[in-house]
Formats: C-alpha cells, sequence, structure tokens
C-alpha cells in the first residue's frame, strides 16, 4: 500500500518522499493499528495536528497577501472556508488520498474510507508528513495546485459577500474603479424592486435586481463574477 | 512612539525592523486611528490574524517534536494552554508592550491599555509583523526566549496531567523508568487514603497520598516535578 502511494505521489505531484514509515503512519488509522498490534505500526493523529497547524499558516499567509485590503473579519471568514472539514475532504478526495488509508476492517465496513472526518484528517496529516519529510516550499507547491486554484473557481465566495470577492478578483491585476448605478426603483410600496448597474472603470457589465439596493448591487456582483469566471475558461 | 519602540526591540531583543510602518501598524489599533482621520494609518487586525496563526505553528512544532510520545489529544490540550489569551497576554507584559500600543483617547480612559484581550492581540499582531519583516527564524528565536522556557517553568502543567507532565520532563534527556508504588492503603472505608511512592530507575524520589490510588499518583508526580524543578534552579 505505501509503496504504491509512494509511487503514485511520485507520479502525479512529482513528491519524493524520504522517510516512508512518516508516510505510512499519515495514512493509518488507529483502527488498522490496534488490528495489528505486533507490527509497532503509529496511526495519523500526531502528524495531523501538525498539519493542521501547517495549513492554517500556509492558508492565512496566502489570503493576507493576495487580497491587501480585506479586513479581518473577511479574512477569517474566509480562512474558515478554506480549511474546513468539507473543503479538505474535497481535496482528499480529488487527490484520491481516500484509496491508499489503511483502515481496520470494522471502520472500513462503517463506509469510513468516504466519510469526510476521517479524508480531512488524513489531508491534514498528509501534509504534516510533507512538511516534515521535504519542509515548508514542498507544501507550498503542493497546495499552489490543490488548494488555491479553488479560490478563482469561486469555491469560498459565499464566506466574503459577492462585492467584495468581484472586487478582489478585478483588482487582482491593479486598481479598477467599480460603481453600482441605482438605475430604476420599482414595485409596490411594501415590494419594492431596485435596479442596478454595475460599472467597471466606466463600462457597464450587466445589472442586478433585489428587494433592496444592497440586494440589488450583490446581485449585479455576482452575475459579473460568474460572467468573468467564464470568459476565463 | 515607534521610534522608541524600534530602540527598545533593538536593545532588549537584538531586533532590529527594516519596515517601521509595518511595526507602527502593529501597535496601533483602530480606536487610535479613527482619531487620526488624515494619517492614512493602518490598525493590526490584519497582521494580528497572520501572527496568530504563525504562532499556532511554530508552538505545533515545538512540541510536537519535544514529547514525541504525546497523544494527540493532549497536545492539543497543551497547545490551548499556551496560545490562550491568558498566556499572550502576560508574554506582551513581559516584553512591556503594553507601553508602545497606540489608542484612542475613549479606550485608553476605559483602561484598553492593561486588557487580556488588547494585549493578547497586540501579542499576535508583534509576531505577524516580525514574520513579515524577518522571516521565521526571527520568530523562532523571539519566542524561544518568550514562550517556550515557560513548559520548564511548569506554566502549563494543568493542561496536561502531572504524571505525563513528570514523564515527558524526565525523558528529555532519554529513556527511564517511572514506577508508582502503592505502599499504604489506610483511613475508614469512605474515606480511604491511598500512598503511593514514586520511584525512578528504581531510586524513591518522594511519596504522595490521595483519596484514590490515581490521586495519589498524581500528587506524588507533582510533588517530583516541583522537587526537579527546584533542583534546576
Amino acid at each position: 500500500m505505501i509503496t504504491e502511494l509512494s509511487d503514485y505521489l511520485a507520479q502525479e505531484f512529482d513528491l519524493h518522499f524520504k522517510n516512508l514509515d512518516l508516510l505510512a503512519e499519515a495514512f493509518t488509522q488507529a483502527s488498522y493499528v490496534n488490528e495489528h498490534p505486533h507490527e509497532n505500526l503509529r496511526y495519523y493523529e500526531r502528524i495531523e495536528f501538525l498539519g493542521d497547524a501547517v495549513l492554517q499558516l500556509l492558508v492565512s499567509e496566502y489570503i493576507y497577501r493576495r487580497y491587501p485590503e480585506l479586513p479581518q473579519g473577511k479574512l477569517t471568514r474566509l480562512r474558515a472556508a478554506m480549511v474546513q472539514e468539507k473543503s479538505f475532504a474535497a481535496f482528499a478526495r480529488e487527490c484520491h488520498f481516500d484509496q491508499y488509508i489503511r483502515l481496520g476492517k470494522g471502520e472500513e465496513m462503517a463506509g469510513a474510507r468516504n466519510r469526510d472526518s476521517l479524508l480531512c484528517d488524513i489531508f491534514e496529516s498528509f501534509i504534516g508528513a510533507l512538511y516534515l519529510d521535504q519542509g515548508r516550499e514542498a507544501v507550498e507547491k503542493f497546495i499552489r495546485r490543490v488548494i488555491f486554484p479553488k479560490l478563482d473557481l469561486g469555491w469560498f465566495d459565499h464566506a466574503v459577500d459577492s462585492k467584495s470577492a468581484l472586487q478582489e478578483f478585478l483588482q487582482r491585476d491593479g486598481d479598477v474603479n467599480i460603481e453600482y448605478d441605482l438605475i430604476a426603483e420599482t414595485g409596490s410600496e411594501n415590494a419594492p424592486e431596485f435596479t442596478v448597474a454595475l460599472m467597471v472603470d466606466g463600462q457597464p457589465i450587466c445589472q442586478g435586481t433585489g428587494s433592496s439596493k444592497k440586494h440589488a448591487e450583490m446581485a449585479a456582483a455576482q452575475a459579473a463574477l460568474e460572467q468573468f469566471r467564464a470568459d476565463q475558461q
């Protein structure tokens, strides 16, 4: 199992582990250790403890530098979305780490291999092992491929509001001027409807409607984000 | 204020900041920025966001390596004790950081300068600024002086139990054999009292008593820890 994993990591990610015991530890659950009491095995929890902190720092530093104007509250929400169990489990699945976990029979039968909480743990312990084996640079290279591109794909837009997300998206390559112009107020007094036009550097991009000016602006920003991202593909 | 702080850091900690704006940002609260709207100042919150993650990783990595047999649960409790608000506030006071914070008048009057939550924030933002200005090595050097010695002084013993703390303390320099021998059961049936003798590599060190065997062992471990630490001074 560990030889296969090591070969897979070399082939797929150009990662060459020196300490295969560490790699094995990162992919071994306690249930497996309990079933093999004479093999003197270790399970992933301690390495996961370290990997969790490595990910926290590298994600924090990346978004701190990438979004120089985002206030702390939004940085904190964005980080929380990026490092949450659901996200790490998705990254683990994308990397096919589920195939390489060593589980006890009971846990296997109970479906642990496809459980978000286990996959999240394994993603963290893999990062911890990579950090111990090859240092911070190797982890950065790996997460530049596996985590950071998801920002551009909009995975975490819900964590910051659409207007902030649009602003950050457009200002990656320098300052742009974003305006929301109210162009219509329709509906009744009890059910008003606002329409705004979103202008980027004076050019109209799209419109948004909503039950308040703020909701209309959010709708316009969301539509613009989707449009710009579709254009990039 | 910032020149004084910079001089103080150079003199006391041999730290020479290149980017004094960053250092100023780390010691400036929002209330001060609000009172000086024309000076285009920034306040510490974003840097604190980063500093928090830097401290989490460096503390995690240190205790991961220092206590190679401590299970994840205890590592997590120990880290929580080390990075909690009360601890960081104490470190900030020890470093006299409270003297250099730029506060608005209202916050000053309200006693913010001596508030644990602010001092904790400032400790984190200082670490964030140090990390950005001079990299991880400089932060490690600083916390090897300010944080890690507190482990040997027993500041965080409550986070792991005394028996574990004693074990880790004694096994820093290699394997030792620790035994707790029950030597007396006294008291009544409703109020029993147990006495154990603590043996290290076969040598009796001290005794402990308690209402259960476990409590007696904990008392013995605590007494031994205090004895060994006093011997070290």
